[in-house]
């Protein structure tokens, strides 16, 4: 079902289109561009909340600025429908996020307007500045750039970087803050209060409290006497505006807060802020889900990305099923955080911003006094673990594989050199799926095994995570522990099984065979089972480890393995450089084993977005690819 | 030479000792233990401004807090001789920096008052924060968390994160804002200008200003009016202290600035933060090099780590050679990106607050307006680079292979993902020697090895350095390009060569052997040169492949020397889980080659700090080992 446009945007390919409008029909377009993200993402999924949070912004900043030859940066980028919906890709956006077709995010691949891909929080300052440093040095003076950034991705620690750069730039940087208190879950931090108080006024209201408390005894001097002391609280108005101010302190000058919902006043604001020199930040105020009244009054987080609905009722469709389903990953960990906890005081929850992506929520809401969410800031979560262990606290830290990519300094540097037994947990490790290559969790069984004092393990199904998360929060002096796991369902309808201790480096034998053994690590080893059993049905008997560790490996079990077969399959949600079947290669040369050995992953190159088991297929090794790889190696001598 | 210390400072075995002396004592024990560090530093070498410029502060610290119990965590570490010298180290601070000696930076296994290592900048405030935390859940109710860091450090993202959940954390952490404008080289961004302003009260006066403009008109009413209006001054001065800064912004009180050489005083201000409940930090304003007059009046980077000096004069020891000596490597980039600068106007130099120790502040003198000192900031520094990339420059981003930790995600996001030419020079490859493992470049090869649209090379010479930086400079349409090298010196006293073009992915035979190849990577390579050499001199005849290239790898040559030779030995300055040896047995088994393969690299532990001769001999590649390595292989069929 393809979404029919309204009459305006109908007749919006692109930018241009929206300039030859009249000024007062902007109002409509937005109407209709907001319809056309409902009814779209009612039918096909996908994010909703931001998008529709900045509908007027993106028909302004269309409007005023003259783009693609001015730079315009959406930071994260789930806000940018629009931004694709306007700028030519209306008609290709039933396909966003699926397999071949339109990405969630900005994409230089895919449009010249998209300038800087984005995915992953507070890139968008750094990059703009970069764009607005070249241009000032090839002494391009007509053009602008421009930064969206949410109040959530401010917190991250890079977006600071570059405010602090910027302020002393000598660029025309524009920053503009959609500040709408949230990030998927709701903004934390000393910041969000600070946003929330400059626009609520409450500092400057105290302050003139106090100051009129004073002035006011003037007037007993007469009338002349009140006026000074109205021009006096004018110009203290004035001067806290332009210096007291968190941005003003960084030498960025600060415009607003606006109402980032009225189209005619932002197209005023950045016209006129276009021929203001010098870096500046315009503070917009916006409501994330605006226009759609069950987004608006409803749960945020939830309204984030609802999958599809009923744009009628505002009704979230949900999957009914026949047969009991096995759970996410991610409530696994959620639960059995929780009930691993009320048994163990010693352990306590650390999530940067994914409460409820990682179900670390369930914990926050059980016991708020040992679940802690740092906002989106991943390296101060991993050294924030590392200082509640130094105090033999035992911290589970949970952070998406893609994410841990941003701490991978502060647990070489923090954890691992230290040798604190920090417990990692990385969620959506493998492909994400629909999310694309800016998430994909592809590197971390490489960028993992490398450090020393660090245990790199993968459960096979939930009970193998139970037992991991068991095993990791038992008393030990050292060594960082990281557990990782995809994104999405588990095998087990029935996972609430007893817990218990997994020996660290131990694999297991799943079953024996003839010639060739396949050693899985992870969630993909549910793959191998079934190939294993079709494979049986025709008589090939292949044997099949889940090696369960990638470091330390199970090496008795490899002398096994080596001393057996000649033939070995390795498989791994992960890329293939460096990664698993790496390691096992290692451990070959170093015990001088010769084998053939054939590594299944994610092959060198960028993989984009799809549905897992599409991307699995797309690189060979859903169950048909190792099948198939299985029945080459077994073909020749 | 022992050093002898002061009489006070002789009768200070810990913090215990230096609570028993009068108050009154504490300035001549900052004299002794400013004298001991000068004594100790000029003549064993070592880091030297940052500690003396915390002398008085170090005493203070340990005079009004309880430590151990109450925990201190000194950022970066450079400033925390004082405190070594007073927490029982007096007798081995000569070993400071040396093999087998006291670490350079604070660190957990040394001793109970270094309560969590450091030496990458800005991790400070996160640590205490969770070590604040802890103490919090677990009702610990006396004792103090205090996070002492620079304003250098306080650029880095990290700390940013950290302050943003210490405003809304709910303990009593303290921290201590040592300001002294520089970082290693002068601090820069406009944080640091921030600082500055605030220190000299310009912002306040300029607002008092203007208010008092206003206000004089009041006098025409008499003096009841006057007094009133003095009134409203220390009002507004009140409140503008205690509202408009960055800090309280941040939900921190603010307090100072503070004269950080004033013992006394910073006795008292300590004694009353203890006793003032939730967040706070202190701005303490100190001179790097405070009380050595050559270093405070000096190039305050050179003194940061001047090497050994006479302490009377003041001049800095040179090493006088009689014959030419090979330049550092650091010397060859920075000479070498300027005249590639001149002939090609692309090209853009970037560091994240190093240019002194990688040699880009040769471009910055000569060409302001193309090289960029970002401040401790390598996450923005790699997006920054991007972003002038998608412009069609050329970013020549030098960061240390240590801090490319820092900025993984971003090589990885915004890099490789979007398939931009960024290249990336990573100093201080390998051992980084008496810096110790927080230092170390040990994981790179492996890190970066694993990522698509990555070149990662390293060149064994001085010319291979200058050829493929030519290289990195010609125009490409894709793919980021890493070039890696050690600290120190190379080999080649004439190393102005001409340069040329490296084809991407080919290696350089460097002779040819019978039965065992040895195949290097970097300047590392040159150890196996010496040892081909004097194993020719006992008639055994080695091949050696500087690779050049670990991606891609040089497959031609790769297949020649696996058709040729049944032994090899694989070289690294790098870890060997997933480096370069991993990298050669993956393509050994794509393609079905079985050989004998030995990795020398850096073993799978955390190893210490040393020469880099040392630490080589330590880990069995320097040439002694490479030759045992040789000889044992050829010794069994």
């Amino acid at each position: 079902m393809l979404i029919t446009p309204g009459k305006i945007l109908a007749g919006i390919e692109s930018p241009e289109d929206i300039k030859k409008l009249d000024q007062a029909q902007l109002v409509q377009l937005c109407d209709e561009l907001r319809h056309f993200i409902i009814d779209n993402v009612s039918v096909y999924g996908g994010h909703f909340g931001a998008s529709l949070g900045v509908v007027e912004l993106t028909v302004a900043l269309h409007y005023v600025l003259n783009t693609p030859s001015d730079q315009l940066i959406w930071d994260v980028g789930h806000q940018a429908y629009g931004h694709k919906i306007l700028t030519g890709r209306r008609d290709q956006f039933h396909s966003n996020r699926m397999y071949k077709g339109l990405s969630g995010f900005p994409k230089r691949k895919e449009s010249e307007y998209d300038t800087f891909g984005v995915g992953h929080s507070s890139t968008s300052i750094s990059a703009a500045l970069g764009m607005a440093a070249a241009s000032k040095y090839l002494n391009i003076e007509d053009k602008q750039h421009v930064a969206v950034i949410g109040d959530g991705a401010l917190t991250g620690g890079m977006a600071f970087e570059g405010l602090n750069h910027a302020g002393v730039s000598d660029t025309n940087i524009l920053i503009i803050l959609n500040d709408n208190c949230m990030a998927i879950d709701p903004n934390v931090g000393a910041l969000k209060d600070y946003l929330t108080d400059i626009t609520t006024s409450k500092t400057y209201n105290k302050f003139k409290d106090e100051v009129w408390n004073m002035l006011g005894k003037l007037s007993m001097f007469g009338k002349s006497a009140q006026e000074i002391v109205s021009k006096v609280e004018n110009g203290i108005k004035a001067t806290l505006l332009s210096q007291s101010n968190l941005f003003e302190s960084l030498n960025l000058r600060y415009f607003g807060p606006v109402d980032g919902h009225d189209v005619n006043h932002l197209v005023s604001v950045l016209n006129d802020l276009k021929n203001i020199k010098g870096p500046k930040i315009l503070h917009c105020i916006t409501t994330k889900g605006k226009g759609y009244a069950p987004a608006e009054k409803g749960n945020a987080t939830t309204w984030h990305a609802p999958g599809t609905f009923d744009k009628i009722t505002g009704e979230i469709y949900k999957k009914v099923y026949n047969v009991p389903q096995a759970p996410k990953y991610q409530d696994v960990f959620g639960h059995t955080i929780v009930e691993l906890a009320k048994a163990n005081n010693k352990i306590m929850g650390i999530t940067p911003a994914m409460p409820s992506g990682s179900s670390l929520n369930i914990m926050m809401k059980e016991m708020p006094e040992r679940a802690f969410d740092v906002g989106i800031a991943e390296q101060h979560a991993v050294t924030f673990s590392a200082g509640l262990a130094t105090q033999g606290l035992i911290p589970f830290c949970n952070i998406y594989s893609t994410f841990m990519q941003r701490a991978y300094d502060q647990v070489i540097h923090d954890v691992c050199i230290q040798n604190l037994p920090v417990n990692f947990f990385l969620d959506r490790a493998g492909f994400s799926g629909a999310d694309g290559p800016t998430h994909h969790g592809a590197y971390d069984l490489a960028f993992f095994r490398c450090l020393p004092n660090m245990v790199v393990a993968a459960p096979m199904n939930e009970a193998e995570l139970r037992n991991l998360m068991f095993t990791a929060q038992l008393p030990r002096e050292a060594q960082a522990f990281s557990i990782r796991y995809p994104r999405g369902q588990g095998v087990m309808p029935e996972w609430r099984t007893p817990m218990e201790e997994i020996k660290i480096g131990t694999g297991r034998k799943i079953r024996s065979g003839n010639e060739l053994a396949i050693l899985t690590i992870g969630h993909i080893g549910n793959y191998a089972v079934e190939v294993c059993e079709r494979l049986a049905k025709q008589n090939i008997d292949v044997a099949h480890y889940d090696m369960r560790f990638v470091k330390p490996l199970d090496e008795a079990m490899l002398h096994e393995i080596f001393s057996t077969y000649r033939k070995v399959i390795t498989i791994e949600d992960g890329c293939v450089q460096g990664g698993f079947g790496s390691a096992v290669l290692e451990f070959m040369a170093d015990n001088l084993y010769s084998a053939e050995v054939k590594r299944l992953g994610i092959p060198d190159r960028i993989v984009e977005h799809g549905e897992q088991y599409e991307l699995h297929h797309e690189c060979g090794f859903d169950p048909e690819g190792i099948e198939k790889a299985v029945i080459g190696m077994l073909e020749h001598a």
